[in-house]
């Protein structure tokens, strides 16, 4: 039998419905080499708390998170509330001796985020390890793109576009959500997706951004203020509120070795529901992907015979896939949540094996840094400033 | 606090794997009637047993399913063994009075079934319900595919075209299963993915089929015997051993009102993974849709204006649509596993309502007919053969 | 300067204005060993021959076809009439020395396209060629789909499936047309679009039907009489008549091999407009190509590494591609008429090389035996059939 | 009997045979108000272009394009020169009374341009038209698009993404053409294929740019010089030679109405062939194209009924799509070069009218100050810079 890692996860949204399939699922799926148990649902409202542990199955249930940081039968923070609280909550649990695993962005500010990850750092020094929450970067065939450019599959790169287009803030009368609220959020489109979308460039190029030209726009200023919670947004109040985060992030980066990379961000991309996409051009080849048909990964091998080439449309659904041992039959599609299922399994072979699990602090840094050159570039004219 | 619904499920292959997910995540994802607890889980090996148990998370296990059966503290019976075994099992579960959930194809023969769906009316009388697995009903896109047919937005059905496609024989070397083993598997590629289709057609119509005309083919009559099992398939023994079921299934048939309907079932569909593809073309609209891009539903509305007409990729993924208020915000996909869920769900919620569940082991007798018409006409040289 | 090669072509509806293109661009677009001249138009209605010979180009116009082909400066006949008048007019051609291109379906009848094929042997003794239309095996992609297949790039085949869909009736007041008229079509959807299928299947497999299993059906009966004619079809007159041809042909065959092909001609699929869709599964990959995108081949290679098979969508307009080197730089798509100007050129280069073009007229009778032995089996209870 | 209309083309490239086919196929395919006849084609080497003259049907040749434009028996002069001497001979051909038809960018410079524009006013008032040869305005799909934002089928503009992908450079020994040298082509990427897209985003919007901000990029610096010419490209030949223009633009842009659009032209897009791609967001509906599936027109209505949403793929071959009464019935594709028929199309009809053509070279010349201002913005540390 394997030893239980007692996990306590604060917040209860939409990533902390995520987060606990990824806890339930991942021992179902793969041989761990510690068993992760749901001990604690963490939130301040007692009775909705306890519902959503009732629901998603925790065992128990706090409004007090400093509480249960205190905890000796507690093994791992997992944070999935909005930004603003992250770097409280994450030093204080590094230093109570908890591993974190903390949703992305890292923080709401850079200096936030320096903070945690020197936590994270001084952590590090006793065993503790400390995560950042972008799993997309455990899609199967975005993995599969890291390991394929790695790999030499696509020569030198030559140009990186990536886009993540969302419209579910089209309508100017859909209401206002802590997502467009400066203080609670940091950012808007730029820190909420386009920070899965740097995370991601950075991820399978294995190259940093190390400066920006971009401009950030808020096309719709004033919005009712929100009544009912719906999915990620919800029904109108009668009063109306100001939108203080951007709407649209565009920009062009260059990466470590000079490559110019394009990013869109936006919640106003009409007809796009959730279209995160990326595509790698190198000199012997190419490699694009997009998160509305996520299970296919379309590769351009430019050393085919010329009459040959093509995109090639790979469907990462075969044993040899990464994370793929672990689910169905070739041709068995896997779905938005199982990016959970791996970011939970690796977290715990992670602290089984000592190894330090990536994203790091350092990266969710790194990636707070991109975001916070892009607001800078835009407030100074899109000038190129440096990450 | 909900009543409990206590689970014991009969063997712990691929389909074992997909149900434990489907007791699992239901409560998870909706708000149950009842809350099924997987309580036993039943197989011949008890270290098998054991180790699958542990990993799914059923709390008990053993090795005698009739014991089982006759304990007083189980609610459900869910068969997942081969479909050799479906008969005996169901028949003595629902006579003890469990309700019973069975894997398709109901049985491996006519006569199997008929009793199967006898003891089901049987059972009915006293409020025990029986439900067959065709869980491809309940992929969203399908379930709103059906319901858009029923609601006339194609108008009068007239064409179907049904195919499920597999590429996992396709290499000669490709060794032996139970699934190439007509006593075991009933028959091949047409029960095993051509009952899918019949299924489904006959669902998404509302129509049953009444006669067929089908040709079986057999390309590759000797294998090596099985190894170790991988998946679907697995390693190759040095032994060799014959196929006695069908690799291909080709067949024409009629619905209840005249409408052709043509099928193909074939694992020797080279590239194609699990491509079960079906369109239904009305005379005033067109539906399509495709288990390799299971979320999206293409509706093609022949009333619009001539010059805007085209097929429409609806992404199923809307609070709207069917299941998905349980899940994600929209844009995030599903995956070939919520089926399985969405399965959980609607036979919990029959078993507490009192509603009987679909499909009925009636509906599950009727694609068995059509199985063996299909058998019977492609031994009488394709000749039209009533179901 | 090249020798003057000057044609006559009798008719002039839709098929008129196609062959019309590939007489004026293939020497525009290739270096034609002989020079093509766009010399005669016959038909019927002087006035209508006259406006048509003057907008597509050709020098003179003739009401009497007998005539022309008695003219000693005339080298090539074009014959793109209904199918009730082939047999008469290129039997008389070849007798009088020309050579002869035939619109498809080669006849009405296995008897006329019989006599064809004796006229054609005889002419052949004389240096003089027959070809038939079948304009789609010109296509870029479909060439390269036989020249794969030839090439050993799928292994052996093992399945192939051909469609035709349309949909240009499933408006049952659409009114009648020649075309839906026994006597003057021969067939309906099974000559008019099932042929290519047919001919397609065997041309790029290098196999011959030799049996089938079918069923026609006519899903409207009666329709409205054509007013004025507009594209394929028109505007409807107040009377009605009765449709004597099937709307919908559905066959399976076998090719020498044994292998299995299905096949489906429809205009009644709604939503689909042209969609002429053929995939071939081999033993070590498969080819994919559909009309509605027909620069586009899609190929499989299943000796790829596991992790990187897909299928690979060749944009076929590269300069090694076939017919390619005439046109544009790599990425300039082609459209329908193509295959026009590939016929005349691979007509011109045949006639001036001395070798005989294809299809022949014994390819042509042999679809023409096919499509009666679709009309056998289907009238027989969907008998198996040999062609 | 119409009034001929006599056309000298001066050039003879890859542009000299799409405008050729412009010529011989927009009366065979329209009825055309004026008879256009392939009067002289004007080269430097009289060889070649005697050779290209009968190959593409041209009656006469000339190497003086002074002469043939002082010659009063014609009435049109289509210039398909690189970009260097396109102000001279349009000048000149303007003054001496001659329609004009000029090939994109309208020049290499804004002064050039300017000059050009002066002449087109000039030439106005006496009845003499001018226009860019922006052809694929007149691909059906983008006239729709057009056509359908003017009805206010996607609402108020959000935002605009274009991009222009080619990858015939990826390969660093791709050898120097006349289209890498700055003194001929004025720019690379951004005036060869960005001005395609700076162009269609104004004419679908309706809108001008009115500032951008840019980043141009010469991403191989040295390559062999040219052997012989071979479709874009060519042979290489020992000697090498610098690439003087930029092969990747990024830029950013604003629309009149402050409407942000994104732009990228790029020949180092691996796999990306001919990829223009443009995608309108509006906030009622949003539409998008791609040049590699120039047929088709993609529609997301977002008044539709919530769960019926979707992009819809209108194949634009309709009768009522824009040109398409002049070609195949529905479902028959078009292809690359019919932009050119369309483009002689309206060019004769204006002569004919008297109503003035678009794009004028005014739109040319605003097109060439984007061009400028793009290149001015990337000087400056991609500052925003005003058209």
């Amino acid at each position: 039998m394997t030893t239980e890692l007692r996990v306590a996860m604060i917040g209860h949204g939409f990533m902390g419905a995520a987060h606990s399939v990824g806890w339930r699922q991942a021992p179902a799926a793969f041989d761990l080499p510690l068993s992760p148990s749901m001990a604690v649902l963490v939130g301040r409202d007692p009775d909705k708390t306890a519902a959503a542990a009732r629901k998603w199955g925790w065992a128990e249930t706090s409004t007090d998170w400093q509480e249960v940081i205190a905890r000796d039968d507690i093994d791992v923070i997992d944070i999935v509330t909005p930004g603003e609280s992250h770097a409280e909550i994450a030093i204080a649990a590094l230093a109570a001796g908890k591993h974190v695993l903390c949703e992305k962005p890292l923080a709401n500010s850079v200096a936030q985020a320096e903070a945690m990850e020197q936590a994270a750092q001084d952590a590090a020094a006793n065993g503790i390890h400390a995560m950042v929450g972008f799993t997309y970067r455990r899609v199967p065939a975005v993995t599969l793109m890291r390991d394929m450019i790695a790999a030499g599959r696509v020569g030198t790169v030559r140009q990186v576009r990536a886009s993540y287009r969302q419209d579910w803030l089209a309508d100017p009368e859909s209401p206002m959500t802590w997502r467009l609220d400066k203080d609670r959020a940091g950012s808007g489109s730029l820190g909420d997706i386009g920070a899965h979308i740097i995370d991601m460039t950075q991820f399978v190029t294995g190259q940093s951004l190390t400066q920006v030209s971009a401009v950030l726009e808020t096309l719709v200023e004033e919005r009712p203020l929100l009544g009912e919670s719906v999915g990620l947004s919800g029904t109108a109040a009668a009063e109306r509120g100001r939108v203080t985060v951007d709407d649209v992030a565009l920009f062009t980066g260059r990466l470590a070795s000079g490559t110019l990379a394009t990013f869109e961000a936006t919640r106003f991309a009409t007809g796009r529901k959730n279209a995160l996409d990326i595509e790698i051009s190198g000199d012997s080849g190419a490699l694009h992907w997009n998160l509305e048909d996520l299970n296919v990964l379309d590769f351009y091998d430019a050393t085919q015979p010329a009459g040959e080439q093509g995109f090639t449309r790979i469907l990462v659904t075969e044993p040899e896939h990464p994370y793929l041992a672990g689910w169905w039959p070739t041709g068995h599609m896997l779905g938005y949540e199982h990016g959970f299922s791996h970011q939970a399994k690796d977290f715990v072979e992670a602290i089984a094996s000592g190894n330090a699990p990536h994203p790091t602090f350092a990266e969710g840094l790194h990636v707070q840094r991109v975001l916070d050159a892009v607001e800078r570039s835009s407030s100074n004219g899109s000038a190129w400033t440096g990450v």
